[in-house]
């Protein structure tokens, strides 16, 4: 399948303004950075293969043991390495979702079972999941809040899967790198859960909400010691490097950022939603988004794609076409600064109104 | 089996003298550390998935085509993909070698094969080794110079062992991370073979000759494009931060820096290798190398091995015990700078002729 992800700004010019990526629109915090840059003077050293001062910080942040963090060159890694310690024959994925997930499991010949997200449902997880989940289901990945939809799954029934996928002893696997920027984001993490139940674990990103894809990290979380132990041995010995470590400690100590960052989200993307319902009648429609980022649908303009139609303003939006189940007129775009968020509106009205 | 491995500093003291690495001795020239801190201000921007100016880099410093490159998070990030993109069901493998060769190739349940490299061959390959390769071999990892023995092989066996490999659709990787330190690199090394042969892969490192471990970078080289396109598609999307492959870029531009490494590795090497041959009445014997690092055997003193006894003079040598094919009286140790080594010496002086 085609592997198109946000944030190829590599492509474009220098100056396209990027909605393409999930990062937080606040940036990266000075901290961080600092930590990043005091670190640059260990690079001569190996990283700590163990990760025990990250692994501690995590445990604090997250109320979760250390020994039940496995940290990653990016959650990414963790995807792959996972599906390579499980070596399911069978895996449960929602369609359409993180193509990630998808990818990784091709690596282990896994027959593929795909729950089909309806857009009538506004691509929300039904009842009917819990008819999908059976003894012959090895591994389930949930994206929650999903990417691209935005939609998260709600505590309630996101529960009862979790309690059959115990009964099936089905490995569940709820990818939560997005969940932090969710107003109920308390509510619906499953973080809890990770220490009680043996078949879960929870993956998190500090990509998105530290805003440092660059040096890669992410983590996950679970209590099965042998699927811990077995992850680190289908991996190479030093998957995270001494930067890396240094500004996930740093992160880990912001415990305003990600509430300041829930707020800001909450205001730019009602601005940006109400934007959007007025572009209606040109037959854009939106879908009501739990996260920091809003996958819609909108027609070409004499046959040319919004995609293109915006690049030619230098503006990059993230084309839907790669994710399984959504065609070529469905685009993500992520909460920016209030500025960028206007000139993208701005741009959307001129392609669609002509100003 | 275990994973031990070298300048896992982090359980000691911190001022404790590290020999266990076999990073260059010279250090992180400063251009490189210039690079890194520069790219800080990108962490904030996801990495260039295709690493295109890191492969064109490359491509120039090893005269191969850039397409021919795969970029990783180390070497050793590279040797676990390889073995999830060919999924051997035989492999051929030295011992002792470096242990994650072995490693990798039991994510894949493969049969493993070894060719033991005897002490009284000095842990030479010989020629026997093509008698071991056949149709059955899917894979077969050669690290040249090898490590922990520091032994390289011949250029006449090592290309009729690739010959061989070809004739028998045999996966030749040959991991010349420790290649670039050897005087007798320019002879040796297979990275002009890997633009011809379509059944080698050439790996190798930016930890070592460049000395930042910490921030993991390594590359491996290929013309056989099914490998090259399945090693894309086994792996996480960005597998190499902005900070590793600025620091490559810059190291690569470094044209003199192996060659001045090599003339120092060559005069502190002789100079430690007398030094040990002096305390070969003391049960002391060293295995020539041909790279950065000492391979060599110590008896226990008072039923206290070299290992302890030098850690408490607050040293840290390679205990190598884990390595197949080896009792826990062998050890490695690094080339240093000339004060570091003139320590070691008189440390195991002191320990075996009491001072």
């Amino acid at each position: 399948m085609e592997r198109i992800h946000g944030g190829d700004i590599y492509s474009f010019d220098k100056d396209v303004l990027d909605f393409s990526i999930n990062t937080n629109p606040l940036g990266i915090r000075h901290e961080i950075r600092a930590a990043a840059i005091s670190a640059i003077g260990d690079m001569d050293k190996y990283p700590d293969r163990k990760q025990l001062k990250l692994k501690a910080a995590i445990g604090k942040m997250e109320n979760v043991k250390p020994e039940h963090i496995i940290c990653g060159n990016g959650a990414s890694e963790i995807i792959f390495a996972l599906v390579s310690a499980v070596k399911p024959k069978k895996t449960l994925l929602l369609s359409p979702s993180f193509t990630e997930y998808e990818i990784a499991v091709d690596t282990a010949e896994t027959e593929k079972i795909f729950y089909l997200l309806r857009e009538e449902d506004d691509f929300m997880v039904k009842e009917d999941i819990l008819d999908r989940i059976g003894p012959d289901i090895d591994m389930f990945f949930i994206c929650n809040p999903n990417n691209p939809t935005g939609k998260l799954i709600d505590n309630d029934l996101m529960k009862r899967i979790l309690d059959k996928c115990c009964e099936n002893d089905t490995c569940l696997v709820i990818d939560e790198s997005f969940m932090d920027f969710s107003e109920r984001f308390s509510e619906c993490t499953m973080v809890g859960e990770a220490e009680k139940y043996d078949n879960l674990i929870i993956l998190k990103s500090f990509t998105k909400m530290y805003s440092f894809p660059g040096l890669r990290l992410g983590y996950g979380i679970s209590k099965d010691m042998d699927v811990v132990e077995k992850l680190e041995k289908v991996r190479p010995p030093w998957a995270v490097s001494n930067i890396a470590e240094s500004a996930g400690i740093a992160a880990c100590s912001l415990t305003k950022h990600p509430e300041n960052t829930r707020k800001f989200i909450k205001r730019e993307k009602k601005k940006m939603c109400f934007q959007l319902s007025n572009l209606e009648e040109a037959g854009v429609r939106y879908i009501a988004s739990d996260t920091d980022f809003i996958l819609f649908t909108a027609p070409d303009v004499d046959h040319r794609s919004l995609y293109d139609l915006m690049l030619e303003k230098k503006i990059l939006i993230r084309r839907c076409g790669d994710f399984r189940g959504l065609d070529s007129h469905w685009y993500r775009i992520s909460i920016n600064d209030a500025p960028s968020n206007e000139k993208l509106i701005q741009a959307m009205k001129e392609i669609y109104r002509g100003g």
